[in-house]
């Protein structure tokens, strides 16, 4: 075999597919967020991004970056090692207290990302309880399914936010078999949201666990912003909540937060978790840091809700066929891989609009989109000119419009 | 199932066999490791760390701690996304082309942790390569193991650092068969090296692909620092050297490098790289400057290696049993865990030294240890507390000595 013809072969198929991601070169400019500058073609051009993941801007908050820089100054760069193994730093211990008192359980444990936080505990769990038997709503994000795959128990996929199907599905168990309901709060796709209690009504019925993926929750719902579960009151009725440090918090890392027993569990059983370098104590504080802040901040949760249904409604107004969602997401149809790259790169080539396009695997076939995540540090000014931006792009390459509606939640 | 009992269960039998991880609390105090605190029944202890991977000292580097800071004011604490979504700052390009010019490759890429570097490049070659065949040196780490299992691709364990026995399994395929030889060059709990160049002519033989893991050589062997293969010349013979930037480079994440069409393939297929947010710019940057000064700075590897000779005379000349390893890596033999244990406890609560006890699965049953890394900032007076609380330790639990030895490499 040819190694070299292959990888060459497979990445000019992606390409022909309109399949090929190019990374936007930015440098993200502290204290402007959520203009950076993008580097391309050898220059450096100014760009409003309107599709980063550090939805409350919290990446440059004064506390968060005071604390980072503390910790360099006290501890240095790096933990120095796994958990185990001279990599202990006391904000590791710290931090996971904290995020066990802000999702009111007994419990937290830091993992280096969300995806691992996922990968590693639904494979440890799927690989070491004998005869657990998962059940994974259709929509999880590919950390959860990449964990449930690798722990190698049963398996059952039940309709998106689909609380009967999931009944339909338990039911085929006796009670004393062990499950699993593996879930999201917010799925960041359509920026829609599980039906939580009516899930662990189901689950508790069946003497299931449950799994809840905050990953696009944390630090933005619920009183002290803690997640769905909390906003919705159901947070001592699941057994897993994990999220991440990297979105709302605006650093990095990933955590899962539960019952002493099962975080030891994890802790002690978890490859994932074990054989890995511990964040570095300034990752560790500067997350600290921010969900101190966050905890006693309702005020940032709400102008970030305004902040997405003024955009919701500035674009339904133009015809922009934006999906209605219920969250903070605001995902923009295009239905077609090329025309979807094609109007991010006329947005950001034309119009200085960073808006990174949503092409499959990640969203199927055909549902193709620009996923906008307007922050509180977006201005009616930007969004003014977000939106001409898109009726321009919209025009130039003909895409599907609607009827323009007038929006309540925009008021 | 009452899922809490069994969690608890699984504890307690851990604890029963002495296999239960107990994490030391520390503060890295930045400016005197290997000197750290230790936070420890309510109160603070000061203790000399024997055990960190911070192999070089190279996380309170004053480069790397203004780099890292610089990072803080200029971009903030996160990056904000995946690579592909917002999430590629100008320092993670800048990084990973600084990574692929040491490795003398044509490109290198990122990943949150040397464990996820392993997991996804390896567990993506193994699913999407049809027909591949691994073949894994039987003292693989953790990381390499779980990613060749979750590939599904047939596979074979080889003896470790045996040439031979890898050319008697490779012979059993047809050339045309895809193949993959994945072993390490520093082994990090017997200090061994593999015979890179034996191997690389095994599998150039059966044009089998080659994938080096320098997780415990990067920083330290080589003119530039690269790792061993560049030691011994052999570099452009491996087509994947997989690396961490935790531990001699002091901070934190993981990288491939390789031709740009297997880098560029992994980018695009691999779940782990695509789905993760990426490293906050403090990170890229902090290693992106470690790099830099190790590049230049071959005295800090003679040093380093003059430190582990050093500190082997010293033991084996009181017959405490060390490894007579070729490697940076010093391990003692206790060869026992609750023994291991114990040693370890009175070490650190007796003498102020703080080495980690190495029990199962980590090592095999009977081969427990205590694993020394001594660094270029660990001092002859440290070194001489070192060897007489061992002895004191050895003596007051009655441990196995060997008869003393003088070993050249200390002059």
């Amino acid at each position: 075999m040819d190694y070299q013809h292959y990888f060459t072969k497979r990445i000019a198929d992606l390409k022909t597919e309109g399949r090929y991601r190019v990374f936007a070169d930015l440098e993200r400019r502290c204290g402007q967020f959520p203009v950076a500058r993008n580097y391309r073609d050898g220059q450096i051009h100014e760009v409003v991004v309107w599709c980063s993941n550090d939805y409350l801007g919290m990446g440059q908050h004064p506390e968060v970056l005071a604390a980072a820089k503390e910790a360099v100054d006290r501890c240095g760069a790096g933990a120095g090692g796994t958990r185990n193994i001279s990599g202990t730093n006391h904000y590791h211990v710290l931090l996971e207290q904290e995020l066990a008192a802000w999702n009111a359980k007994e419990s937290a444990l830091l993992f280096t990302s969300g995806y691992v936080a996922n990968q590693t505990t639904l494979s440890t769990l799927g690989a070491t309880i004998p005869g657990l038997v998962v059940f994974s709503d259709e929509l999880n994000h590919n950390s959860m399914i990449e964990g449930i795959r690798h722990g190698r128990s049963a398996k059952h996929v039940f309709r998106h936010n689909d609380p009967e199907h999931l009944e339909q599905l338990l039911s085929a168990y006796p009670r004393e078999t062990p499950k699993l309901v593996a879930f999201e709060s917010v799925y960041s796709m359509d920026g829609d949201i599980a039906p939580i209690a009516e899930i662990c009504d189901v689950a508790e019925a069946h003497n299931a666990m449950t799994f809840l993926d905050e990953v696009h929750a944390a630090g933005m719902y619920g009183a002290e912003g803690s997640g769905v579960a909390e906003r919705d009151g159901v947070r001592e009725r699941i057994t897993i909540i994990q999220a991440t440090l990297a979105k709302a918090i605006g650093v990095v890392g990933g955590y899962i937060a539960g019952s002493d027993a099962m975080v030891d569990y994890v802790r002690s059983f978890g490859p994932g978790f074990i054989f890995s370098s511990s964040m570095p104590p300034m990752v560790a504080a500067a997350a600290l840091a921010s969900v101190k802040v966050l905890r006693r901040s309702p005020e940032i949760r709400q102008r970030h809700q305004e902040r997405a249904a003024t955009m919701k409604a500035k674009l339904a107004a133009q015809g922009i066929p934006v999906l209605p969602s219920v969250s903070h997401i605001v995902p923009v149809m295009v239905g077609n891989a090329a025309l979807c790259k094609q109007a991010s790169d006329l947005l950001l080539n034309k119009h200085g609009i960073y808006v990174q396009p949503i092409n499959y695997p990640t969203v199927p076939v055909g549902t193709e989109r620009l996923r906008i995540t307007p922050t509180p540090l977006h201005t009616d000014e930007m969004m003014d000119h977000l939106v001409k931006s898109f009726v321009s792009v919209w025009d130039e390459l003909e895409l599907h419009k609607e009827h323009p509606k007038k929006v309540a939640a925009a008021e």
